[in-house]
């Protein structure tokens, strides 16, 4: 009797030279470098061309890759339509997943090909740095605009943001899109190597990606441990709270364990740091300490079971220190994990596509005949 | 060591009581019922109720269902807006994405619950009947309308994109409709299904479907073949076509050869029943004298190997035939695919839910040091 594989969690779905995780002991790499060492020593725009590209580019290959993202920093005018249609209430990682449908049906098909990608992917990348920057704006009540290139990525995203930004929060963003750039196969790069697998354009698994990261269980971590710091609100409730919470199994603690780690997330360390930093005022420095106790508390009751602090534990603090809401947590990590998502289909379809089609296990009526 | 599973071909997802396939013998049934006797003698409304909810509707639920389907016919402005946004030559299946993703974003989470599915579905149902009709209209120079109700859901549909039907039309739509339901996990179920796993939306989770369905190796077999036929353009050129291009490995013929059928596809039977009784013009007759010599070429060669005609061989000639133009006939398959996948993601989430996160196998770089 064949069985169902729940979750595909035992399942190998492909080959790859991308990620390495271990999870046992807190170790994640990219194409072998360490990503806290990436997150530290390196950029957004360098460490993206060495997982699409299978190397860090030389001076010249790096300035060509930034001048493409730079050419199309300004959205078509039909996409800022589209986000002047949408109503008021909309979430940003949905009118996300929107706008890159709308470019998909735009384009039609493209032809996965290793010398059209070098073209094709920073095009991709400036276009969601604006996407994701205008979402913002428009959703915190400011024009629409056609970002300005800055330095780096980072820069010019918070730019484009913000109208300035300062260097502790322009490497914090680096970072995070270092950190959050992969992270081998979660549900929504699952959803992107199914739409490629039938040959789907880019912009089409991107956008099926984003509709699987706005899943509760799946993007939304961030957003949710932020909003229990807030519920907390000053670091002498955390033992009651956790107490009456998660101790008496009420709630879950969010921010806590993850499918592939049975210790600390790799990532957490540099999140960690730049929530240090970047947490200046009375308020940000409240969370904080709130979020310190919570972890401890949470480690002391779940540790011994493997179940430790995840990054997103400390990525909205981050990300919130940076000037961002709490419901554009979510779409930071998604504008992250883009280069990501787009090195693991372009792997999969350039070096070993196949189309994905699983079976399901027929449990239900026999043969019946129609009733006349 | 451990192996991929590629293209996940003998991997079980989930269990399910909706579609039972017998590839070796050409047998398709929903629920145990045969499809051809369902697609001849009941009706869309009745056989998408039997999916979702386990049963045929007794005369007050169906009742009921109609009139919750006909009281979501009329589109929200904003999605006439992006409708109207959109530039000209994007594709049809695309703008059905970007309009699900639209409504996602505007509507949130959805949480999933048996008892609000029957007030949720029959309201996407009447969405998206609307969305294609008017991508319809949209593309062949219409007015943007409010679909008004008719007797049934092929009727609304048929009768909202041209303005007036016939029988014959309304049956064979009807029967399409039933035919394409679902068919077990195809891509674009199990790009649904990653993304409803996460307890992401319906309408994120039907977007997601229609990323994967835009891919040349899924949903386009049915313009595919249609392609073939006009190229062919008249019936005494099929032996020679099919010598110089399929015999001799040029191309690969469109409309043959299934992953799970080892025999003629089940559905062929009523798509061919409609291509002959909806050929009416000169020029109809033709395509259809074409698709037979075709097939019965196609038969000769490849029959020994288990390669019979599939269901898309014939399905573009009916929808043809009812005035449809060839770049509609995958919108057409997603129309008819949205029930089914609704069943297959609603018995996911409500029996068996568990978050979909398959692993790959690292083999690339081992440990290194960042070039300082």
């Amino acid at each position: 009797m064949e069985e169902i594989s729940p979750g595909l969690e035992n399942v190998y779905i492909k080959y790859t030279e991308l990620t390495y995780i271990d999870g046992n002991n807190g170790i994640m790499r990219y194409r072998g470098y360490d990503i806290n060492e990436l997150a530290q020593k390196s950029s957004f725009e360098k460490v993206s061309y060495l997982m699409l590209f299978g190397k860090f580019p030389d001076e010249a290959e790096l300035k060509a890759f930034k001048s493409s993202i730079n050419k199309n920093l300004a959205l078509p005018d039909y996409l800022k339509d589209i986000l002047r249609s949408l109503p008021e209430k909309s979430d940003s990682l949905g009118i996300l997943q929107t706008l890159l449908s709308a470019k998909a049906s735009e384009e039609g098909n493209y032809k996965y090909d290793r010398e059209n990608d070098i073209v094709k992917i920073p095009e991709i990348l400036g276009n969601v740095l604006s996407m994701v920057a205008n979402i913002y704006r428009l959703k915190s009540g400011n024009n629409i605009i056609d970002p300005e290139p800055g330095d780096s990525y980072a820069e010019t995203f918070l730019k484009a943001c913000f109208g300035s930004t300062d260097k502790d929060s322009i490497k914090s963003m680096d970072s995070a899109l270092i950190l959050y750039m992969d992270h081998e196969i979660p549900a929504s790069t699952t959803a992107a190597l199914v739409t490629a697998s039938t040959l789907s354009d880019m912009y089409s698994s991107l956008a099926a990606a984003i509709a699987a990261l706005r899943g509760p269980l799946h993007g939304g971590a961030a957003e949710g441990a932020y909003r229990q710091f807030l519920e907390i609100g000053s670091p002498e409730n955390v033992n009651e709270w956790f107490k009456n919470n998660i101790l008496s199994g009420n709630k879950r603690l969010v921010g806590f364990g993850h499918r592939v780690y049975r210790t600390y997330d790799p990532r957490l360390k540099t999140f960690k740091k730049y929530a240090d930093i970047l947490s200046k005022t009375e308020e940000q420095k409240n969370i904080l300490e709130i979020a310190r106790k919570l972890e401890e508390a949470g480690v002391n009751a779940f540790g011994k079971k493997g179940i430790y602090t995840n990054t997103d534990f400390y990525s909205g603090i981050v990300f919130n220190a940076m000037g961002f809401p709490v419901d554009m947590f979510t779409t930071l990590f998604g504008l992250s994990r883009i280069s990501g998502i787009l090195a693991h289909i372009t792997e999969y379809v350039e070096t070993q596509e196949r189309l994905i089609r699983p079976r399901a296990i027929y449990r239900g009526e026999k043969e019946r005949k129609y009733p006349e």
